[in-house]
């Protein structure tokens, strides 16, 4: 890869890699009832994170470039897949601006789409070097039985009305921040880290997607909403189980705690009125702050493990660089 | 494996090694609300012939025994997420005499279930020895893609009204028959078997599985109901697009090939009356004897495939007897 010196066109390079890569899976295959909609999901698939964390870690440690292309390729796909089946269960018509597979396709559609692209990720998994490929398919593995298990654990949050920071955590932890971790990590085993090193980087990527998940449940009332492009407030209206909602039940007790569990699950009340008053509540209660404090702790972790990584000072800017953008975003 | 004389004894010997393996899996995980779901499907898994052919090839060309009941394993556990997810395409209340997972558990938990099973299967194969991990591996993979791409052709037939003979040969083969044939290559080539005889065992169990489909369909109008367990003529009644009804579509012509169409998917016609109905114009045009010639054809080439193969007349007789077994069924 080329080492550019700046952290930005570093990424616009590895994006250009993985981009050009990635847009020759063309997928054109038969049947094209199962195959058009694959297409349809994989022209659409956002900012990429997933894949540019498996490659940049990969650069890092001077992976083999095709290992890195082949893993980076799997987690994209594979995180797809979850995101078609997860708009299923939360009833998502929309995804990403245009309508999800279940609107657009119908539900069996959505499934075989699912099955097909997890299918289709081992087969690029499979294309890993034989010498990294049973580390290299453990934790995919891992990281796969995990995501499900995070969403279990979303769905079981749906009926819940109580729960504790440890359980919030756990569940962010499995949806969300393993899938991350797993990415860095799998960058570095097919490089030449060492075994000490490769937790170090799944640490830093679960901090980081730790982090980032919190953050994203704090833009969802708190962003501008010109700029977040979407309505702010969503997760309060589908009662969804977000850091905020748990730091307020911490904060609160008695009545008012009752009062405010009644509230964030009713369904007859003005929409409006109904993000306003949690709002108040929440500035009240100083959730919002309390929420940032655990940003920072995670941001604080992040920042430690970089230090303690073995990379140049490059590389840690790079991964400095990083966290700056993640921490800036604004949508 | 010890090898018994009588192939009826021999097939009890891998049943209980099997199953002694496959009950030892408890997978008591948590979340709960994941993992009993999975412990209620596979504590009701039927028959389990396709573990038991991986076990059987396995043990013709000498494989490593861990190697082949992890293949066994990954085999019955995918078999069984894919029946998961049918049954909620298919709308299939009932699985094996008991509530399908998609009923007893919901559509979300059903999808998951499934995703979580297909992870967990790919987590036995990767427990495959090194030196067999990439074959098997590609193997899985080619075979996991195939089903998908047959669950797509059975979802089209639903919709289409005519489709020719090797159409409906092209769906049963990825549906069903790839799975039969990837069993046996499967635990052949963890053996010692060459490249050819793999592809002799696969093409084995391509024709023995397109014989069971067929014989499947025959059975579904014409089996005895008692000892088929279920009743006769579900395929009739959910103008399912079976090997009878594309051979009566052959054998039709002009007005009396419209009228059949319509007739066999008419929703409000008397259940019992339609199935007569659609029975005596199958016997009219000796349908059963068409299709039950096709079984042949298969048969033939089976036992043609068992001559050729470069096994002793022991493990030939095995065969021969698994051919009879699937031959005789009446369930």
């Amino acid at each position: 890869m080329n080492h550019t010196k700046e952290p930005k066109e570093y990424f616009e390079n590895i994006q250009q890699i993985f981009h050009q890569f990635f847009s020759n899976i063309d997928f054109n295959y038969y049947p094209k009832e199962l195959y058009e909609p694959i297409r349809y999901v994989l022209s659409n698939t956002g900012k990429q994170i997933r894949p540019m964390l498996v490659l940049m870690a990969a650069d890092f440690f001077d992976a083999d470039l095709n290992d890195a292309l082949h893993a980076a390729t799997a987690v994209e796909i594979f995180h797809n897949f979850t995101l078609v089946h997860d708009d299923i269960m939360d009833n998502a018509e929309i995804r990403r601006g245009k309508p999800s597979v279940y609107k657009k396709y119908g539900l069996s559609s959505a499934i075989l789409v699912g099955d097909t692209m997890f299918a289709r990720a081992y087969e690029f998994v499979t294309k890993i070097s034989e010498q990294k490929l049973v580390q290299g398919l453990n934790l995919f593995n891992q990281i796969s039985i995990q995501v499900c298990e995070g969403q279990q654990l979303d769905l079981n949050f749906e009926k819940k009305q109580i729960l504790s920071l440890d359980e919030y955590f756990n569940m962010i932890k499995l949806k969300t921040a393993v899938l991350i971790a797993g990415c860095l990590k799998l960058g570095s085993l097919l490089g030449n880290a060492d075994e000490k090193t490769q937790e170090l980087m799944y640490d830093l990527g679960y901090n980081m997607g730790m982090l980032f998940q919190i953050q994203d449940d704090i833009m969802d009332l708190y962003a501008n909403e010109t700029i977040f492009g979407k309505k702010i407030g969503n997760d309060i209206l589908d009662a969804k189980k977000t850091i905020l909602y748990v730091l307020a039940l911490e904060a609160l007790s008695g009545k008012e705690k009752e009062n405010f569990i009644e509230l964030y699950h009713s369904q007859n009340i003005d929409p409006a009125l109904k993000t306003q008053e949690v709002k108040n509540l929440f500035a009240r209660h100083q959730v919002k702050e309390r929420a940032q404090t655990w940003m920072n702790k995670f941001k604080n972790q992040t920042n430690l493990i970089i230090d303690s990584l073995p990379l140049s000072t490059q590389h840690k800017n790079i991964l400095i660089y990083l966290l700056q953008l993640i921490e800036n975003r604004k949508s």
